[in-house]
C-alpha cells in the first residue's frame, strides 16, 4: 500500500484495554482553564512512570460547559479503576483545587468513580454537599470563594497504546510532518496523544539485558545501530518517530490513526517522509489490533 | 507600611530548606524544547502530592547552552537528596528521553547527583559514555539518533515555600494584578512559582479535623466563611490569592517577593488590590523567614 | 518624586484629540477571532504612516458579544472622522470580510460612522439589510455563508499620544520591566498601546534637517549621541523606551499611565530601572496634558 | 481524480507575476522579533486594499541570521517594483524602526531595491554608513542604541495568487482541515498565505453591478445563493474556503498547493471534506497556471 509515494507497511498496531474517564475543568477565562488543564495533564506520558496518561481533549466554549464558563475536557487513562481513582484525585488536588477560579465536573457517564468524594476533605468540615437532579457536587471553601467539584465521574473501558511509526530522512523533516499531523489529530474527539508534543522518539521493546528493567531501546529502529544490531530500517532512514494514541473506544483510535497517517503522507518523499509502520508485540499481549491497511481503507 | 495605597502587613513569610538542582534541556528548536520542559515540569506543584516541585526558570538562546541549540533551564526542588534523584531521573525518563531531538545537561555545580547515570540503562547495552574535560555524558541510541544526557548534575541546599498573599476585592481583579506580577517575576533568575499560572487559591493550614490529613483549608482566609469561623479578612475582601516561590537561595526568594509585591501594588485600590500579607507557622517550622517590611525596604 | 528608588521627572505628557471608535469582531472560536483582529490591527502604529492607529482592547467571552460567539473589541483612532471612516472600511474589507466565520458589530454609541454601509457593496446586489430594534445590519453572501456587518458604528472624540518614557541601564532590563507593564496595562479598558509589543524605541522630535521630513530621531534621548549632541540622559542610561497610549478619554489614558509607570518602577534600580519621564512639545501642540506627578498622586 | 475519497476537480489555479523580496528582521529575543514581524506583516492580505501582501516565511535561529540573533524572514509582494519599494520602506519605518532592539537585513540577491536608503533619513544627519564586504548598512541612532538597516535588498519576479478551494460540509469542518493544512504549508520555504489564518472566505469575481467596484462576491460559490444565482456547488456543500498562496517562484507555489491539498484530503469525507477545486479567470489574465492534477501527480 502506498499513499502519495509513501509506503504503508502491511502490519498492525497493538493496543491495550485501559480504564478511562473524561472530566470538565472550568475557570474564569481561557487563560486559567489552560493553567489548570496543562498542569494537571503534565508529566502524564505513560502509566509506567507517571501512574496515569492524560491530555487535553479540547477546549470548550462557555455554552458547552455545565457552569457556562470557558472550559476544557481532559481525558485520563490508567491500568485499573483503582489507579484511575487514586491519580485522578491526586491530580485534581494538586493542579485544580489549587488553581484560581476553577471547578471540576464529570464529562462521562459510566461506572461511578470518586472525584469530589475524596477532594472534599480539604474543606475540613466546612464543605457543603449539593444535589442538582441526580448529580452531587461538593462546595469546598477556599481563599477565592468555593471550589465546586462533582462527587463522582464516570469510568469506561477504553484503549491505550494505539500507535503508528513514521520513517523519515531526517529528524527535522519527520517532525515537520508530524507537527501537522498532531495539529490535525488534535481536532478529533475521544483521543489524546500523551507524549511531549504528541510524539515519541524513544521507541522501546519489552525487556532488557539489565535485570528488573521492563523495557529498553528498540535497537531495530535506531539509525545509529544499523550496522551493530538487527535493523528494520534501510540506510535512507535517518529518523523514526512514533505517535501513541489513547482513545475512548477503538473507533476513535482508528479514526485518529488514519488521519495522522494521511496527514504525514501528505508531505511525501519530497519532504523526507519515506514510510509508515506500526508497533506491536506479535499480537499476543494487547486486546486490540489496528491493521494499518484496514484502518486506511 | 503602604505602597500605592495598598497596606503591607508587618509579618513574615516562613520557608523551608529543600534540595534543588538546575538542568538544561536543549532540542532542535524552541517548540520542542517547550514540549519537553513543559511536560517535565507539569504536575509539580507541591512535594507532598507530586514528589517534586519544578518549573521553567527561563528559555535559553543557543549561545547560552552547552550544545549551541535552543534550550530551557529547569529548576527542581525536593525534600531530600534521595527524593530529588529519584524524581529527576523518572521525569527525565518520561518527559525528555521520550521527546524528539532533546538532550539534557547539568546546569549547576554542587554535590553530584545521578542523572544520566540512571537513564542510560534504557540503552540496553548500546549506550556509550563520553568524557569532555571532567564532565561525563551518556549517549543512548534512540529512534531519532542518540539521546545525550550528562551523567550527573549538581545539587544544593535551597529554599522552598517563600510566599506572599494578596487581598483583593474580587477574584478577577486580584488575578489581573497577579498576572502582571507573575510575568514580571518570571524574568528573575533562580526562582520558580510552581503552582498553576504561579498562583494558589487553596491556602492551607497544618492539620485537619479528619485523621491522617496533613493539611486543610485555611478558613481564616476564606471569604465565604467570614461569619462562620475566625477570620483574618475584612468584609471588603472578596478573594485572597497566594504566590509560592521556590528559590535557589534566600536572596533570590527575597528579590522575587519584592518584585511581585511591588507589581501587584502598582494596580492599587482603584483596581481592587487592598492588602498584602504572608503565610507563616509562627516561625517554628521553617528554616527561613522573609519579613515583608525588610524585603521591601 | 520617587517610586521604589526610581526618579519620576516633574514633567507632563502631551497628547492630541483624535477621532475613535470601538468595533466588536466575533467568529466561530477564539482562534479565528484572533486571526481577524490581529490582522486588522497590524501595521497600525501611527496615523502618519499607517493612516490609523489600532489595537485589540480585549478578547470577549460569548456572553459579552452581540451574537453570543467569542469576540474581540478593537479600538481605532484617526486624525479626522473622514480618515476614520475610510480606514475602518478598508481594514474591515481586507481583514474581516475575508476572514472565515467572522461578523462585525458597533461597540460604541456616538456619531454614526459608516461601516457595513460601505462593505455591503461586495455583495453585488445579493446583500440583504436587516433591522433589529434601531440597529441596521448588512448580510453579505460569502463562501462560508453570510458576513454580518452592522451598518454603522459610533465615533467619539478621544485622546492619542499619551505617553511615558523609561530610562534604563540596558535595553534588555528596560524591556523586561516594560513587558510586565504592557501586560498589566492590557487589562485596562479603553486604551491601546499601538506600537509593536506596546513599546517604541525610535522617539522622535518634530522636524528634520532634511526638507519634507516631518519628524526625525530625538537625539537628546539617544545614548550613542551623548557626546555628540545635546543630551537629556546621564551616562548611566543605556536605553530609553517609550510607551504610547491612545485612549477613549483622558481618564483612561491617565489610569493606564499610572499603572504602567507603577509597574515599571516595581522593578526598581536593582533591575536597571533608573528614571521615568514623558514626551511633550512644550504644551503648545496638544489638547491634553498629563502631568506625571498628578497622574501618580 | 480522487484522494482519500475527496474529488479533485480537473481545473487549474491562475496566478500573476508580482515583484517580491525577502528581508530578515532580528531582535534581542524571539518575542521582540515576533512583535516586529507580526506588526509589519499585519493588514497585508491583498495588494488592492493594503498596497502589499506580506507574511512571515519562517522564524530563524541565531545561527541563521546575519547578526547572530534570533530572527524572522519576511516575504513581501507588490504589483510593481515601485510599489514594493514604497511599501517596504513605509512598513519598516512604522513597524521595525519603532520596535525595540530590531535590525533589518536583505534576505535575497536580485535587483537592488532601496531599504535603509530611505529609512536612514530618520537619523537627521547622525546616521552612519558602514560597508561590510560589498554590503552597505545604515546605523541610525535611536533611544535604545542604533537601528541597523541594510541599504538595499534584492527584488525578483515572483508569483502571486496561487490558490485552491476546499468544498466542505460545514464551515467548522472545513476550517479544522485547513488549520492542519496551513500549519503544514507554513513549514515550506518560499511561500506565504497572506489572508487571516491563511484562509479566505470572501471569494470574488472580477467586476460588479456597482460602477467602480473592481471585484465582488463570487455568487457561484455562495451556499446561501444556491437557489438564487447560478451555482457551482451541490446541496451537500455548506462552506467553501480558499487558500491563496504567494510564492517566490512557480515551484514553491506548486509544492505548497500539493501539500495543502493532500493535508486537507487527509481529513476525508468522514470529516466533512467533499471536494477540491481552484480559482481562475479562464486563463487569459494570469501569467501562471497550476493544473491541480499535474501539481498532485
Amino acid at each position: 500500500m502506498n499513499i502519495n509515494g509513501v509506503t504503508i507497511e502491511d502490519t498492525f498496531a497493538e493496543a491495550f484495554e485501559m480504564k478511562a474517564t473524561r472530566i470538565i475543568i472550568t475557570a474564569m477565562d481561557r487563560r486559567w482553564v489552560g493553567h489548570a488543564a496543562e498542569t494537571m495533564t503534565g508529566f502524564a506520558t505513560s502509566v509506567i512512570g507517571c501512574g496515569i496518561e492524560a491530555g487535553i481533549e479540547q477546549y470548550l466554549e462557555p455554552e458547552e460547559t455545565p457552569d457556562g464558563r470557558p472550559g476544557a475536557s481532559v481525558l485520563l487513562f490508567a491500568i485499573s479503576g483503582k489507579d484511575l481513582t487514586k491519580h485522578l484525585q491526586n491530580r485534581i488536588g494538586q493542579s485544580v483545587l489549587t488553581c484560581p477560579t476553577t471547578a471540576v465536573f464529570s464529562g462521562l457517564a459510566g461506572k461511578p468513580t470518586a472525584m469530589g468524594e475524596g477532594v472534599r476533605y480539604f474543606g475540613d468540615g466546612y464543605q457543603i454537599s449539593k444535589l442538582f437532579g441526580d448529580r452531587r457536587f461538593w462546595r469546598v471553601p477556599v481563599m477565592d470563594g468555593e471550589f465546586v467539584c462533582e462527587a463522582t465521574t464516570g469510568r469506561i473501558d477504553a484503549v491505550g497504546g494505539g500507535n503508528f511509526l513514521v520513517l523519515g530522512e531526517t529528524a527535522e523533516q519527520t517532525l515537520r510532518a508530524l507537527e501537522g499531523a498532531i495539529e490535525a489529530m488534535g481536532h478529533l474527539p475521544g483521543v489524546i496523544m500523551p507524549f511531549p508534543g504528541g510524539v515519541v522518539r524513544s521507541g522501546s521493546k519489552v525487556g532488557s539485558k539489565y535485570k528488573g528493567l521492563l523495557a529498553s531501546t528498540n535497537q531495530a529502529y535506531c539509525p545509529t545501530l544499523r550496522g551493530v544490531a538487527d535493523s528494520k530500517i534501510g540506510p535512507e532512514v535517518g529518523a523514526v518517530m512514533e505517535v501513541v494514541i489513547d482513545g475512548m473506544d477503538p473507533d476513535a483510535v482508528s479514526r485518529a490513526t488514519a488521519l495522522g497517517i494521511q496527514t504525514v503522507c501528505a508531505f511525501g518523499p519530497e519532504n523526507g517522509i519515506l514510510g509508515i509502520t506500526a508497533g506491536n508485540f506479535g499480537g499476543d499481549l494487547g486486546q486490540f489490533q489496528f491493521p494499518l491497511h484496514e484502518v486506511l481503507a
